[in-house]
């Protein structure tokens, strides 16, 4: 039972110095490589670089406490940051006391929201973001990312939560561009672009093993952050207007108290829900996938305590909004997390630097952050996925387009919510006008087809009417015309037998409308009957009228239907 | 073409001498017997009572010409009176000019939202009004509206839109309850409650022939409102603190043009598309069941249109929002009306009362208005209906229950509103946990049945999961999580078969877990079939890569799967 809540119990007993050598080692790679990576997102929602670096430390230790997964490694991450920094700059002006103070009661709501969530045992709701609108609402906030590093890279100023608010802000701003700073920021993207395309590759060649190439050349961000960073000590870039991380307070995170405010709560309440369902969803997808490889499991009501526990933390400590990232999760794993200790390592390891080495981040240019999180940023661009999904279904296009096109012009929170509602929508309006089909015998065997789809026996005075879907208040009018529409065209008809192989499900208004079936065929002189009804439908109907009142019977197989039907002729 | 539009066209060319009696006898009942429910259904919306007049003209003209029910009347009806109350009650003070000119924007906008659903064919947006959330909405109602007449059955003061408001206005005014008032009040009560209840028998049992009965039983309201009218007028009782009708203006319905304000039109946006939805489905369930009684056919979408128009009638005639009564169109029924041109001969009545005989209703008590329309309404509560479905379904119930309880402490409003999110919400909730069965052959048969309920021949290395729902985004991840726990709990499987016989449709998410079930079986050397999968989803497969990754086959029947792996063995 306390194990259940407190995960950290299944491992920690089986602990040992080979564990321990494993996770050291890559909590000091995840140390290095991750801080560029926090000071980039806190920037990007708005906040203070540091705030990054605090949202890196106990959110850490609370999530090696608590989370299910070996190798998630929690911190900011960049949906979560640009989501973020849209809400609260609903709710404050950026850079005032009154937006760190939001940021905090986005942690703290956020991770109460999570956490109860688990105890509700309600990761299920997230089933209901469907797989195309995730794939889009990345895209789009890929897009949507790099368009809003665009102005750090040219050195000018840019706001905005949308595409068009950022592309008109760039373009007003266009003859400030400041040339030092572009060629930091072209510079960096470049060699970026260049290590992710060739780098494992390059490395490789000269002789290294795969594994650690593959290491070495995500450590492309670390080179470009202390290359830049020299270059802009070495020629006063600051003082030549390139815009630098500047001075970083030095110490341990602050003790801090989200206020409470019920009108900003109230405003915070709408974009909490989605930071938290976003943020869980890119989370548990990344450490199902990760668990799946070592054939471990995670259990994803207990990993929503996880990451409450860990927003929680970062409520109290200075920080932002957190979950399990993509890039630094990847970069644990690679560098042979064993278990959530690494964790604790890197969260031991950026509390070093944050105590004790700011100073050495003064002259790191923002636009060489920019460059990291753009080149970052685009991998979440899947336009092969977008085009598989067009050929697959039309219908789920449409929910991924809007989301993608919503997102771009309205903006992260309008994007998510119209994908949702689209996509339950659409699937709602699917099952309200079901399929169905008159189906005949396939000659020779107790197998029946669809008589359109296939060579088959019929009856003219018997219809086979098989049902594909289960039937309830959107669909049970529909069903009603349709029955009626069969008898009106086929005066021959003696007997109705509906096949519900396909029905899981016969609600309150469905039955209704069989009743009023059943007594409409009656006064034309048509007997109704069902076949194949499953077994947890037949025990509900069973509860209800409908079986001392049907004309005629329940058979179990559409074959003895059939059978007896054709018999009785 | 046009007929469609304009379905007078179908039957005035074939219209009689015959026809022409039926209707007009009809309409001059209908006229009649509608007045008082006309007055009293506007002093329900807080309107002046004229109001309820002018609303059964021009309507009911504009259904003639746009309608497709033959015998549905239009005009005020209690639910949609009592919901417009509520909507303007949120705007304006009753009472006020505002208050009647937000009544003409309510009537304006519900016309045109209906009109436009008509014409975008959107009728099926009522599919998703289930009919337990309707009942448990209509009983509420009933409940909620004889509490707000109890104040004009006792004389005194009350108000509110929630019977805990009702109530509680009713308590603290106890004291004042006037005598008189509450005579004819609950005189006229015990009347009308006698004739619904022995009206017909006692008329029959003194030799009139069972319709001639039915008829003259339904006349008691206008009994009543002529007695009291007498009584009031001779005794002077208005002089003595009796609230009545008061002075009506007499005269044609005036010309009203609503006004364009902005701010108004958006605030009642939400209660005009309840009060369309609530309204549009009362009257086409009532249109439906008396059509289906004589064999004709009513053509939803083309009843929005007429709907619309008549509410847009409404609203340049100084009315209020008007549906397809349920009292009205029985009456209309009953006394034999053929065609829709008996509501055109009804709204020529009932000009004729308005244009001259309004001082004739001076002296009508509110008290008996409210006794009538109390009665009325109290056929709404349907108590084993309730009971009914608790009976059936658990879950229909609590989408029931919601509603009826929402609407008794909330309102209307929020009463429909969490009655369908909260059934939408309730199917969602159970298709993302599909049923599914292991299946096994019925032995001598080719009929596969779940192994748990039947006896049946199985085989270890083979395992037939039916999976009872169509897979979509919400379930995917549930039946990921079945197909690993089966697997993982027979460690001599070789083959897994999904029967899709009740997998009417499989999106791109779930194509997406099918893709990694294939890819996770493989790892663990088990071959993944597919059997009986339906045409249309067969057709989608097969734009996407799934089936050339598949390790094993599609198989037409769970028949040929069973022989063909059997036979391998």
């Amino acid at each position: 039972m306390l194990k259940r809540y407190l995960p950290i119990l299944t491992w920690l007993p089986h602990y040992n110095r080979r564990l321990g050598g494993a996770d050291l080692l890559a909590g000091i790679i995840v140390t290095i490589m991750v801080i560029p990576q926090s000071l980039a997102y806190a920037l990007l929602a708005g906040l203070p670089a540091v705030v990054g670096l605090y949202a890196s430390i106990l959110p850490l230790v609370a999530y090696t406490l608590l989370g299910t997964s070996r190798t998630l490694a929690v911190g900011p991450v960049a949906i979560i940051a640009l989501m973020t920094g849209a809400a609260l700059g609903g709710v404050a002006a950026p850079g005032s006391p009154e937006y760190l103070q939001a940021a905090l009661v986005l942690s703290l709501l956020s991770g109460g929201m999570l956490t109860l969530m688990g105890l509700l045992r309600m990761g299920f709701f997230t089933n209901f973001l469907s797989h195309p609108v995730i794939a889009g609402f990345l895209t789009a906030s890929g897009i949507l990312i790099a368009a809003s590093q665009a102005g750090h890279l040219l050195g000018i100023e840019s706001n905005g939560y949308t595409v068009v608010a950022l592309v008109m802000s760039l373009v007003a701003h266009l003859d400030e561009i400041h040339w030092p700073t572009l060629a930091i920021g072209a510079g960096s993207l470049l060699f970026l672009v260049g290590v992710r395309r060739r780098g494992k590759a390059t490395l490789m060649r000269v002789g290294l093993s795969p594994s650690l190439a593959a290491l070495l050349a995500r450590a492309g961000p670390v080179l470009a952050v202390v290359v830049t960073t020299l270059v802009a000590w070495h020629f006063g870039l600051a003082e030549r207007g390139v815009a630098v991380v500047g001075d970083i307070p030095r110490g341990l995170p602050p003790l801090t108290v989200p206020i409470f405010d019920a009108a900003l709560w109230q405003r915070l309440l709408m974009p909490t829900l989605l930071i938290s369902l976003v943020g869980f969803v890119e989370s548990v997808s990344m450490g199902q996938m990760l668990a799946a490889k070592r054939r471990q499991r995670i259990s994803p009501n207990q990993e929503l305590v996880g990451l409450g526990g860990a927003n929680l933390a970062a409520a109290f400590s200075g920080g932002m909004p957190v979950t399990g990232g993509l890039s630094r999760t990847v970069i644990n794993f690679d560098a042979g997390a064993q278990t959530p200790m690494a964790g604790l390592f890197a969260a031991v390891g950026i509390g070093i630097v944050t105590f004790a080495l700011t100073p050495l981040l003064h002259h790191l240019p923002i636009a060489t952050l920019a460059a990291t999180i753009t080149v970052a940023i685009l991998t979440l661009v899947d336009i092969p996925m977008v085009r598989q999904t067009w050929r697959y279904s039309r219908s789920d296009f449409s929910a991924m387009a809007a989301t993608i096109l919503l997102t771009l012009v309205e903006g992260v929170e309008a994007g998510i919510i119209v994908g949702v509602v689209l996509s339950i929508g659409l699937f709602l309006y699917r099952t309200s006008r079901p399929h169905s089909a008159l189906v005949g015998r396939i000659p020779g065997t107790e197998h029946f087809r669809n008589i359109e789809r296939h060579d088959t026996e019929t009856a003219s005075h018997v219809a086979l009417l098989r049902i594909d879907e289960s039937l309830y208040f959107a669909n049970a009018r529909y069903l009603e015309d349709t029955v009626y529409a069969l008898v009106a065209s086929r005066p021959e008809l003696e007997h109705v037998v509906l096949i519900c192989s396909a029905v899981n499900l016969i609600d309150a208004s469905a039955l209704e409308s069989l009743d009023a079936i059943n007594a409409r065929l009656k006064d034309s002189g048509v007997t109704l009957h069902l076949a194949e009804v499953k077994g947890p439908v037949m025990d509900r109907l069973k509860n209800s009228d409908f079986l001392d009142d049907i004309t005629g019977r329940v058979f179990l197989s559409t074959f003895s239907a059939w059978s007896e039907l054709n018999r009785r002729q």
